[in-house]
């Protein structure tokens, strides 16, 4: 069960974006498992992608095609990762690419191969071949929704974010779905998610956009600190809305008057996409944000925020819901960071201090139980050494983690 | 249960040792939860603490009194860790050593005050100053079971390790014990270790000694990754130990006669102390040793080898008896080695070679699965790249960690 509301939203249709679903049979029969986008020409598409060394063969196919032309179709399936997979696995993400290509009549670049699921199996792209006309023949631009179910693995919802934003006379969509529920430490992005707007946005703008706004969401999250040989998130600019005047307008600088109102939508539907992953995270019972104030840098903030989003006993302490915040400290402290006065540091679950240094003396167990046995809890923790601050977002760890993860394969 | 052998062999008295062992009442009713040893006149200790910067104040003024003087005390309760307690918890543990001081006729400083348990309450030292007297009418040279027994936490068995080397005319005694199970990624040493010979060894190189077995045994274990604020391994030599002509012989380098057997002893019982820990590792089913060869620093190998043994998704798998090693490989492709090339890394399970870059032909699932299925398995990583290995040793990830963990304070 997720935590908290995660119904998909009405998911408004973005101009130039069309998307078809089938069941391709990559593993399990009976479920839609290949999703196709069609992107209308003109359309501008930045990505960015996991570090993880051991990346997918899929991931660096998308890499290279995305350097050498604009995308016109993204073919994402389920069920398998084709990770692993040496250089068979390149020449089917390579074939896929070529297969759809011949569908669409572009070159095989212009295709963009997404695969989550199973890591170390082959690629069953016989199947995915014969599944291709049958999901091109479904492109409509009302199946966004599908497409959410459709690339799901372990998600038990899926995750969709969508807004309109009305700037001046022109009325922009920003439409978005994600999945991921472990092996969810994205640093890059989360494992897929594909985001598109309608705004004309010049692609330097776009790459700035879509760097932010995935700096504080994709990369802020972790289920289980395993970062997936799949990540990524596409942001996609089709340049189809249409002022009054029947014009597009160009928006190629943050001083364009639609640029503030069109930013702030995207960076909320990227941020509500990758929480929902925490939401759906694998046995997740309660949704936790950890907030980190007071650091020297950024970074430290956040290396303190993971040292306590990673803790098993942190995870387990909060399944718990047991104000068991000495293990927070327990974190805090070996997160290393150099030359940290602990005698400051002050930790607080929700509005309840619960220490500066040493335990507070005004602080109970029951305030401390009042709060852990809310289902969100916000967990501020002040370094109480300089102006930064950061946040990361996490559930806790549950039997139901360890029953999906060891059943996962059978 | 513990996996694998983890009996109490015989525990070798070391003459200069005495130890008492009662019921102090610190956190629950009925059983040892106070440890006093004493050592003898002329003994030489050397420690190594946690490197959590919340370390607790036992751990303060253990490092503080060890460089003032030797110890001829050691205090241990378990219950609770004194931790996280600020000012009043450095007062609580100065108490103690002023308590046993007066009882045992030494100077405070020649007490080491050890507490392992609960972080964040405040210790009940009127208890503990109350079961003093008992432990010390209690001190025997024959106790090292009952002291395994009385500092356990969430430990299900007594962990010790004793050997006797005979060099030339002379019989060393080496014994030691250990406590820990959860919030355990030592990195200086375990939760808690004592271990003593009756060797007479010069400080500097019982020091060096204790550093390089340390960092071959507890700093080379994880259970959950979590460094705990308490962790501590003592080494003591009491100079007991007589040749036929009734003197001591002072091992004072390397090159001494008797140097590398009481070396090797201290070694094994360092090792054997740690990887009992591992064996005992909360809900651990399965015991996993970490083997990464190839790298280019001993630092890069460990750093596989932790990514590897901390990723919940592959620890999850080995309790499953799954052989997604799908999970390994992007373990190790997160673990941030910088310019890893990946298409020459192998990975085996036991004596199956399972991927080198991609899957191996050569490879089924049923050799995996066989492998999996054993209770001891040995993960070897190659990197390819240079001539460095080193070696962790883990546990797997079940439901009862997360049960033992969710239900600790309760």
């Amino acid at each position: 069960m997720p935590v908290g509301n995660v119904a998909l939203p009405t998911m408004y249709p973005v101009k130039g974006v069309t998307i078809g679903v089938t069941a391709a049979h990559v593993r399990y029969p009976n479920r839609n498992d290949l999703v196709v986008f069609e992107l209308c020409e003109g359309a501008t598409t930045v990505g960015v992608t996991t570090q993880n060394a051991f990346c997918a063969a899929p991931v660096l196919v998308t890499r290279d095609h995305l350097a050498q032309s604009e995308p016109r179709y993204f073919v994402i399936n389920t069920g398998n990762a084709n990770a692993g997979t040496g250089e068979l696995g390149m020449r089917h993400a390579l074939q896929t690419c070529a297969d759809m290509a011949a569908l669409g009549k572009v070159s095989p670049e212009a295709v963009l191969p997404f695969s989550t699921g199973v890591i170390g199996e082959h690629l069953n792209v016989n199947n995915i071949k014969a599944g291709l006309p049958q999901a091109q023949a479904n492109l409509a631009d009302a199946h966004w929704a599908e497409a959410a179910s459709g690339i799901m693995t372990t998600d038990t919802v899926p995750k969709g974010a969508s807004e309109q934003v009305v700037v001046a006379d022109c009325t922009y969509t920003v439409t978005g779905i994600s999945k991921g529920a472990g092996m969810i430490r994205p640093n890059m992005a989360t494992m897929l998610s594909f985001v598109a707007t309608d705004a004309n946005i010049a692609k330097p703008l776009l790459q700035e956009i879509l760097h932010e706004t995935v700096n504080r969401s994709f990369n802020r999250i972790t289920v289980d600190g395993d970062t997936s040989t799949n990540d990524c998130c596409m942001l996609i600019a089709t340049a189809r809305a249409k002022q009054a005047n029947g014009d597009t307008s160009l928006i190629d600088s943050r001083e364009h008057p639609h640029f503030d109102a069109l930013y702030a939508a995207i960076d909320r539907v990227m941020l509500r996409l990758a929480e929902l992953i925490v939401r759906d995270g694998e046995g997740a019972t309660k949704f936790l944000t950890v907030r980190v104030t007071g650091g020297k840098t950024t970074d430290e903030c956040c290396q303190v925020a993971y040292a306590v989003a990673h803790s098993p006993l942190v995870k387990t302490a909060f399944f718990a819901s047991d104000p068991n915040w000495g293990r927070i400290l327990a974190a805090v402290g070996y997160a290393g960071i150099p030359e940290l006065d602990v005698s400051n540091i002050s930790v607080s679950l929700g509005d309840v201090a619960l220490c500066r240094g040493g335990l507070l003396e005004s602080y109970t167990e029951a305030q401390g139980q009042a709060q852990m046995n809310k289902e969100e809890i916000v967990i501020t923790i002040d370094l109480a050494r300089g102006d930064a601050c950061d946040t990361v977002y996490t559930c806790d760890l549950s039997y139901d983690y360890v029953k999906i993860n060891a059943d996962y394969r059978s």
